[in-house]
C-alpha cells in the first residue's frame, strides 16, 4: 500500500461526513453544507445553518443518521461540466466558490457523488456501498466554530466533528482511553489533587505550584541531586536576568532571541533577556574553574528556572509554559579521551534513575545530522566522529535505541529519550547532548598535558528534562496515584470525633510521624468518618488511618491502604505506632512500588 | 553637649585640612587649595594642581606637614571686607567665587584664620592651638578626583584623604580595624575562596555562586526550610516573570515599578515584570487555598530568586545586587485572635536560628508610622493596635529592642532585625512585618465562624533575608573561616605521592566520607605536602589529613584542625578512620562551633 492510498477507514470516515451533511441539510432546511474530509479517529462536517446547532442536538442527529444509512447503498460517481455543477448547487455559496476553482484548473474534473438521494460536489475516496458502514461504529462528539477556509474574515460556519472506526469494538475501546486520558490529564488531576493553578493577574503559561506540587517538584530535585552528586556533579546557582551580550556571544541569539523575554532597557542603557537554557552560563563557570587537563571533567549542575516565549494557544499545563520551566540540567566539560567513558557515564544515569523511578517502557532515539540541509556548524568529520561516539556507547548500553536525521542540535547530535503517553503517542522526556562546536565559538580552553590549548568537549544532559513537564509525565502515567516516596501527602489521620483525647492522640502520631520526614494531615474536621475517608481517596493518600478510642486504648493502627499498592494475599491489619511508621519512612525511602505492610 | 556643637576630634580634623593645604600649595608651587572639611575618621581638601599628585607622593607630602606643624602655634581668626577677602585670593578662583556668594549675604561676615604663614578663607571650627594636634595620629590615605561643588561640568580637582584621631593609639586601631575589614571584605573571601564572580557578560549586579558558594547557600536554605517545615511552613513555587496586572491589583505598582524589570510586549501584547518580592503571588495562593478561619493560620514559604533594578554604582557584591536575590520569605495568613500567638512564634524561631547558627549582638528595631507625614494607608486606630502587638510580643520574648518613627512599611508597621556589621556599623538583616492594609485592597477574605467574611492579617517574615546577603555576613563575620556545617569543603586528604596504592586509600576516604555526606576533597596533585597544606589553610579547610604509607599500614588518621575550631588543651592526634568520620558527621549535624576531636 502506498503513503497516499486512501485506507477503509478513511473511506468509512469520508462517507459518514457525507451521510452527516445529507442528514443535517435535511433536519434544518435552509442549512448549507460546506466541506467534510475525514481526520484522524473521525471527520467533520462544516456548515452555515439558519440557527445554530448545540451539542444538545447532536443525539437527534445522530439517530437521524443511523436512521438514513440503511436506506443507503452504493456512492456513485459522475462527472459534470461547471455548468451542471453550479446549477446544482445554485444556493449553496461554499460549492459555487469551489466549482469556479475547480472550473479554472481544467486538469480537474469536476465530480458529484451520490448516495440516497444526497448528491455531494466531491473528489472521492468513499466507501463502495454504505452498507460497509457499521451503524454502531460511529459517534458525534461536539460543535464548534469554524471560518470558511480557515479564514477570520470569511463568513463562520458550525463544524460538527464525529468519532468513527470500522467497529463497534474500535470505538467503545478509544472512548474508553478517551474517558481515562481525561481522568489521567495532568491538568484536571493538579486541580483536583490542589498541585497547582493557572492566576489570570500572574499569567497565561505561568504556573503557581501550590504546597503539594511544590512538594513533589522537590522531591524529585532532591532525589536528582543526590544522584548527581554521588557522581561527581557539583552544582551552581547563575541568575535569570542575563545582558544580551552573553547570547551574543554564545551563539544562541541568532537561533533564541525570537522565543526570550527581553526587558527595557534600564537607565545605563542595559538590555537583558530572561534565560532560555543554562548553558551560556556555565560556560563562564568552566572558564572560572579550569586551567588544565587536571581540572576535567568538570561536572555542573543546576536546577534553574528559564523562561521561553510561547504562544498563548500552544500553552499546555506543566508540559508547555513559559516558566518556569525548572531544567533538571547539567554539563560535562571533558577532554577528547574522557568523552566516551564520560558519555556511557551519563546512560547509565538515565538507567539506573528511570529503574528506580519506574519509568517503563522508554528507548533512545540518536538524532544525527542530514548534511544535504547544511545546517550545522563545525566539519562533517566532527559530526561523523561525534556520532560514532554516541553510537558505541549506545551500543554498550544494552538500551534500545532508533537512529533518525536531521532532529540535531545546531551544535552536535543528540539522543533523546523517548516514551509513550497515556494516548500512545511518542514522546520525548529528557536528553544528552554532545557539543562539538560552541566550546570554540566561545572560546572556551584548557591547557593538555603537553601544554596546548584545547578546547574542552560539552555533553549537555537533562535526566528528568524539566522538573515540572517530568511530574505532568509521572501524574499521567499514574493517573496522580503517585508511589508513595513522591505523594505530597503519605498518611492521613482521621479522627472519628473531636474530643479532646482524640485530637491530642492524632496530634502526637503526626509529630511522631515528621520526626521521621513523613508527610503527614490530620483530618480533624466535624465530618462523618465515612465522608473524611472518601476525601482520603480522592486526594489518592496512600495510607489512611483512622483514630478512636480503640487506637488510643490499644496503641495500634489499621491503615487503609491506596488499592494500587496492596500486595495480593496480605491483609490490612493492625500494627503498633512505632512499627507502622517506621515500616513507612523505609518505604519511602526505598522507593519501592508497593506498601511494605 | 548640643548635637551642633564641634568636637575636639573634629577640630583637629579640621584644622589638618588647612595644614594639608599650606604644605601642598608650598611644595606645588601655582596649586591651589579649594574645599577641606573634616570627614568621619579624617578630612580631606580638594587642590587644583600644575600637575597630578600621585599616592605615591603622600608620604613625602605627610612628613611635610609634620614639619610644618611644629612652626604652627594658634589659629587666629580675623574679620575682613570682601575686598581684603578678595585681594588676599585673587589668583585663586575657587575662593574668589565663594568670597562672591559670602559678600551677598550680608548677615555672614567674611573671616580668615591664619595659622604659622598660611591663611585660609574660613568659618571656623579649628583647635584653639596646633599644639592639640598629635603629629602621629593622623595619616593620609588616598587621592581621588573631584569636581569643584560635586559638579561634573566644572573644573575637576584632586582630592586628597587623611584619617585623624586625638590619640595615635586611636589612628593605630583604626587602620588595623580596616585592614582586618579589607581581609573581611566578602567580594576578597568570595574571590579566594571561588565561591562567587560576577562576569561581564552575564552583568553587573548578578553575581554567579560557583560550586563551592552554592553549597554554602544550599545548606542555609537546607536548614531554614527544616525549620520552617518543622513549624508548619508549607513550601510553594511561583514565577518570576509575571504580568503587570498582579502589581496593578496589589497596590505595589506605584511603589515599586521604576525598580522592577519589566519587559517588551509579546506577541500577544501582554508585557511582564521580573518580581521584586512574593507577596502578591503568594495572596493569590491565599485566595486559592483558604476559604474559612478552619485554613488559617496559613504558612506560605519560597526560596525564590527576585530581581530589583539598582544603579550600577551601588552594587556590592552580594549585599546589594541586581539579582537573584534569593528571599527567605514567608507569609503568615491569621484572623485577628491568631496574630500575637503566631507573630511571637515568629520571634521565637529568630531567637532559636540566631542561637543556632551563632548570630550575636543582634536586636530588634520595631518601625512604627510618623503620622504627621500621612504616607501610610489604613488607619490610626489600625496602626495603633498593630503596633500594640507587636511591641506586646517583643516585650513577652526577652529579647532587646528599640522603637523608631518612619521606617514603616507602606502596609504596616515592622521589625527589622539589627546587627553591627565589621566596621561597627548598624545593618539590618532580616525583618518581620505586620500587613494590616494589603488583604482589603486586594479583598483577600475568609469565613469566620459566625458566617461573616473577613479580611486575614498577613505576617511578612525573612528571618535570614536574602540567603546571598546572609553568606556574605556570615563570611564577613567569621573571615571566610565558617563553621564546620556551612563549610563548603569539610575535609581535604592530601597524598603524599601520587603512588597508586596512596591514590586508592584517598579515594577509599573520600567515597566513606562523602557517604555520609560529608563535604570532601582529595588533593592528589603533584606538589609537595607543605605546599598542599598550606593551600588547604589558605581556602579554610576545617579539616585537613596527610595521607602516606602510615596512614594506609595503621588505618589511622591524625587530621589537622583549623586553629578556630580547636579546643584549648585538647591535642591533634590519631584517630580510627571510622571513628575521625563519625566524629565530623556528628559535629556537622550538631552545628557546634568547635572541632569535637
Amino acid at each position: 500500500m502506498s503513503a497516499n492510498e486512501i485506507t477503509q477507514v478513511e473511506k468509512i470516515r469520508h462517507s459518514l461526513a457525507h451521510l452527516l451533511a445529507a442528514t443535517v441539510t435535511e433536519m434544518y432546511p435552509g442549512a448549507k453544507n460546506a466541506i467534510g474530509p475525514a481526520i484522524e479517529n473521525g471527520f467533520y462536517q462544516d456548515f452555515e445553518t439558519p440557527s445554530p446547532i448545540t451539542e444538545d442536538d447532536l443525539p437527534k442527529i445522530e439517530a437521524s443518521m443511523r436512521e438514513k444509512l440503511k436506506s443507503w447503498a452504493e456512492f456513485v460517481r459522475k462527472e459534470v461540466t461547471p455548468e451542471e455543477a453550479r446549477k446544482e448547487f445554485a444556493r449553496n455559496p461554499y460549492k459555487l466558490e469551489l466549482i469556479n476553482e475547480f472550473s479554472n484548473d481544467t486538469s480537474k474534473k469536476i465530480t458529484f457523488y451520490t448516495s440516497g438521494s444526497f448528491i455531494d460536489l466531491c473528489r472521492g475516496g468513499h466507501v463502495n456501498d454504505a452498507k460497509e458502514i457499521n451503524p454502531h461504529s460511529f459517534r458525534l462528539t461536539k460543535v464548534s466554530g469554524a471560518y470558511w477556509r480557515g479564514d477570520q474574515n470569511k463568513q463562520q460556519l458550525q463544524r460538527i466533528y464525529g468519532l468513527a472506526f470500522e467497529t463497534a469494538e474500535e470505538l467503545e475501546h478509544y472512548l474508553e482511553k478517551l474517558e481515562e486520558t481525561k481522568k489521567r490529564d495532568h491538568r484536571k488531576l493538579g486541580e483536583d489533587l490542589k498541585l497547582f493553578f493557572i492566576s489570570e493577574s500572574v499569567g497565561a503559561g505561568l504556573p503557581l505550584l501550590l504546597p503539594r506540587g511544590e512538594a513533589i517538584k522537590n522531591q524529585l530535585m532532591k532525589y536528582m541531586r543526590a544522584k548527581e552528586e554521588a557522581r561527581g556533579y557539583q552544582y551552581v546557582a547563575t541568575p535569570v536576568l542575563t545582558q544580551s551580550a552573553l547570547y551574543e556571544r554564545s551563539g544562541h541569539a541568532s537561533y533564541y532571541f525570537e522565543n526570550m523575554y527581553g526587558t527595557h532597557p534600564d537607565e545605563e542603557g542595559n538590555v537583558f533577556y530572561l534565560k532560555p537554557m543554562n548553558c551560556p552560563h556555565h560556560h563562564m563557570i568552566f572558564e572560572k574553574l579550569v586551567e588544565s587537563y587536571r581540572d576535567l571533567p568538570l561536572r555542573l549542575s543546576e536546577h534553574a528556572g528559564l523562561y521561553r516565549y510561547e504562544l498563548s494557544g500552544t500553552l499546555t499545563g506543566l508540559i508547555r509554559m513559559r516558566g518556569p520551566i525548572t531544567q533538571n540540567d547539567s554539563h560535562i566539560y571533558v577532554s577528547p579521551e574522557q568523552v566516551e567513558a564520560e558519555f556511557s557515564n551519563v546512560l547509565q544515569l538515565f538507567e539506573e534513575v528511570y529503574r528506580e523511578i519506574g519509568v517503563k517502557d522508554y528507548w533512545f532515539r540518536l538524532s544525527l545530522p542530514d548534511f544535504s540541509k547544511e545546517k550545522y556548524a563545525g566539519t562533517k568529520e566532527q559530526w561523523e566522529w561525534a556520532g560514532g561516539v554516541i553510537r558505541r556507547c549506545l551500543q554498550a548500553s544494552d538500551l534500545p535505541f532508533v537512529e533518525g536525521l536531521d532532529e540535531a542540535a545546531f551544535y552536535g547530535p543528540k539522543v533523546d529519550v523517548q516514551i509513550k503517553n497515556v494516548l500512545g503517542k511518542e514522546d520525548s522526556i529528557a536528553t544528552v547532548q554532545l557539543d562539538i562546536v560552541v566550546p570554540e565559538r566561545m572560546k572556551l580552553t584548557y591547557v593538555d598535558s603537553e601544554g596546548n590549548k584545547q578546547y574542552p568537549l560539552v555533553i549537555h544532559k537533562s535526566i528528568m528534562g524539566a522538573f515540572e513537564r517530568f511530574m505532568a509525565f509521572i501524574l499521567e502515567q499514574t493517573a496522580g496515584k503517585l508511589p508513595l516516596w513522591l505523594s505530597p501527602e503519605q498518611i492521613r489521620f482521621i479522627t472519628v470525633n473531636q474530643e479532646a483525647e482524640t485530637t491530642a492522640y492524632a496530634q502526637l502520631l503526626l509529630e511522631k510521624a515528621e520526626e521521621l520526614d513523613i508527610r503527614t494531615v490530620v483530618d480533624n474536621s466535624n465530618e462523618s468518618v465515612g465522608k473524611k475517608i472518601r476525601t482520603a481517596e480522592l486526594m489518592k493518600v496512600p495510607y489512611t488511618v483512622v483514630i478512636g478510642q480503640k487506637e488510643i486504648e490499644k496503641g495500634e493502627l489499621s491503615p487503609r491502604i491506596r488499592k494500587d499498592l496492596v500486595v495480593e494475599g496480605r491483609n490490612e491489619q493492625s500494627y503498633g505506632v512505632d512499627q507502622f511508621l517506621q515500616s513507612i519512612a523505609n518505604e519511602m525511602h526505598s522507593r519501592v512500588s508497593k506498601s511494605s505492610l
